[in-house]
């Protein structure tokens, strides 16, 4: 009989870094973007990593979920996940989700689930020797293509200093910003966050990339800030110019009507964000792409599972982001790197961080792709004085829940998130 | 970096076991079952079982597929798929499904990567000490719970020796099978192979097995022997009594329509028997539950991913058995352990069999259910002598392909296999 390998508990720590004041639909990046990082302990010694939203709400959950596990055999995954949902009790009060109010109905379940399993899989990896990727069926791809993001910026956060980025609030700033980002990371595709000016100015945006990078895949993300009827007259507009039109508009309904009439298929991390998403979507030819995020549905082999959903149904598939450190980025390209069907650039705020809590050199973009380690587990490890330090910087800074409305009503008292805007 | 674990090669052994003569509805069992035994070697010295059809056609692609798989990992299971994929170069000429003719439409692929895949996970199991079990998410249940799988059946194939099940042609013959079955195994649910009889005489055959055993679930499976209308109206008479009729009739169109008017849910193993099957099956409505079998949905992995499709979509999940021997019945009781949505007892032809090729002592069926393994791998053996002795049966039979049809009209040459029949 094999030796299982149990749970003892997890320690998760809170920790905040820096990130520059991207816009979006609902608001501003705060000045610190949050992230939960678990170490998940085992009485065989081994040390199983997770990176996850750090909401408080969030983090309760996860601290729930945690004493769930202890005893639990890092093999036992359908266990753990039923432990983890009997533990909620249909817990799902509150947001949580570290989504800025975008994504509020994903799974709950899945949400807790997720680093807890991708830190029991990264202790699979240390205990057989082998890569994450290699429980995930072994990668397909040596590196996964990640696509240049971009946003709307302003030079500094009110009263800070200005980051190296600069401003960037028109076609002109777009194109430099993504400039810079494609010469330093090689990135092939490029993406860029909407939602923020009107949509004229926004395609006059994706014209200009368009010029300058002829040959980059487009993306245009407004996060359910148009109208159907302006979705589809945007989407008319940049006929045979996008790849995807990502959530143009909200809801499955509201995005069914949209792609019906629209050239380009349409993408979503947001109307389809759960497996009970998934069967009314299709039955309305809603979407065309699902971007998948193992985060909020439920983990690595869920994610397999929504991938293999998307190859049986017809539907392609991509890869969501938010603003998130080493651990994740690495659990992104096991899943990507083991996915055959991911056959877009995934998305990565990557570039707009500054500071980590993993020891550099494993996870680097190069050529826009970033290796699948090959290394036991997710093979990166914690450098203990960063997460001490980012700890620090959760206590010091004062930000418990992502509100990037909240943050832009601070400095604009008549701000409004509104969806959709236009 | 981890080291690889790399196949070195295959022995694929045709063996024939002694099979009685069970009646359907395209003719009945030739006095020999065929199936393959694949015993896969690796540089590490780990041997990884597999058990599948062994039809000419099917031995031929193994052995293909087997050495596309040469130097690669056994942990590498997306990259074998595509190199066999590859290997087979879109051959789907002939049948080869082992399967009578009933089952035409599954993926070549799957159903030639299926064995393959297993032993992969049985040499994975063995290499890091875990029951493949383990490698699907961990067991949910500790034992696996089958039905009793109940045949009309003649008292001995003609010019044989009678076996010790005896005529059973009526519903009395039935009742006393049943009784005898679930005696010895214990069995909590009970099947009857139909589409031998006209369909009054089964619906007797159910009605008197009700009776008998008024707390059995009970399933008739007719193999598409009845128009859409018969359909209807033996489902309108077995209202209450079947938990699911299993494909009452032909193709999708057909179990549609009789779907939208029976009073129980529709199972199916032969109008959804590949992953293209999915999409039109859930749009039309056409059945309510689905019997995976990982020798044609392309091994375990893939059977997870049918199973959480079923989860996803609101289908029911039972499992689909042909004669097999019990490296078989090892891999079935591992997937279906490790599914949480399985939630019918699955079939088995295990009580119709006298031989095996594995050591006895590990699988049996007690109180209906069999124990998941809990050793490494798969948690079965080769007996060598066993194993032997039925390719020595196998090259005296003179059987090469499964061919109920054929050999029925050896018998009676005025038969022919009709669907629907009635
Ligand atoms: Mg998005
Ligand atoms: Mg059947």
């Amino acid at each position: 009989m094999a030796a299982p390998i149990r749970v003892t508990g997890a320690r998760i720590t809170p920790v905040a870094f820096v990130d520059p004041p991207l816009l979006n639909t609902v608001g501003v990046h705060q000045p610190y973007a949050l992230r939960a990082i678990i170490q998940l302990d085992t009485d065989a010694g081994l040390v199983g990593l997770g990176e996850t939203y750090a909401d408080v709400v969030h983090l309760q959950r996860l601290e729930a979920a945690a004493d769930a596990m202890v005893g639990l055999d890092v093999f036992a995954l359908n266990h753990i996940r039923a432990a983890i949902s009997d533990r909620l009790g249909g817990d799902s009060t509150g947001d949580g989700s570290g989504l800025a109010g975008m994504i509020t109905s994903a799974s709950v379940v899945d949400r807790v689930f997720s680093p807890l399993e991708v830190a029991c899989l990264d202790v699979q990896g240390h205990a057989t020797g082998r890569p994450v990727c290699d429980l995930l069926g072994g990668a397909v791809r040596d590196a996964v293509p990640f696509s240049a993001y971009l946003f709307y910026k302003w030079a500094a956060h009110p009263g800070g200093a200005p980051d190296s980025w600069g401003e960037a609030l028109d076609p002109a700033g777009i194109v430099a910003q993504a400039k810079r980002m494609i010469d330093e990371y090689g990135f092939t595709a490029i993406k860029l966050k909407g939602g923020v000016f009107p949509p004229d100015e926004e395609m006059k945006a994706i014209e200009a990339l368009r010029e300058a990078f002829p040959d980059h895949p487009l993306r245009l993300d407004p996060n359910a800030a148009w109208t159907p009827q302006t979705s589809v007259k945007v989407a008319a507009g940049l006929a045979g110019i996008l790849e995807y039109l990502e959530d143009p508009t909200p809801d499955i309904a509201g995005m069914a009507e949209v792609a019906a009439q629209a050239p380009m298929p349409l993408a979503t991390n947001m109307c389809v964000v759960a497996f009970d998403h998934l069967k009314p979507a299709i039955a309305e030819r809603a979407v065309g792409v699902v971007l998948s995020d193992h985060h909020y549905w439920g983990g690595l082999q869920r994610s397999r599972l929504l991938a293999g959903i998307c190859d049986t149904f017809g539907l392609g598939l991509s890869m969501h982001s938010n603003s998130h450190l080493g651990i994740s980025l690495a659990a992104m390209v096991h899943l990507a790197g083991a996915t055959p069907n991911l056959s877009y650039a995934c998305d990565t705020h990557w570039p707009w961080k500054t500071e980590d809590v993993v020891k550099p050199g494993v996870l680097a973009i190069r050529d826009g792709a970033v290796a699948v380690p090959t290394t036991p587990g997710l093979g990166v490890e914690i450098d203990d004085e960063a997460l001490g330090a980012l700890h620090e910087q959760y206590l010091r800074c004062g930000i418990r829940d992502r509100d990037d409305t909240g943050y832009m009503r601070s400095i604009d008292p008549t701000y409004e998130a509104i969806s959709p805007r236009w």
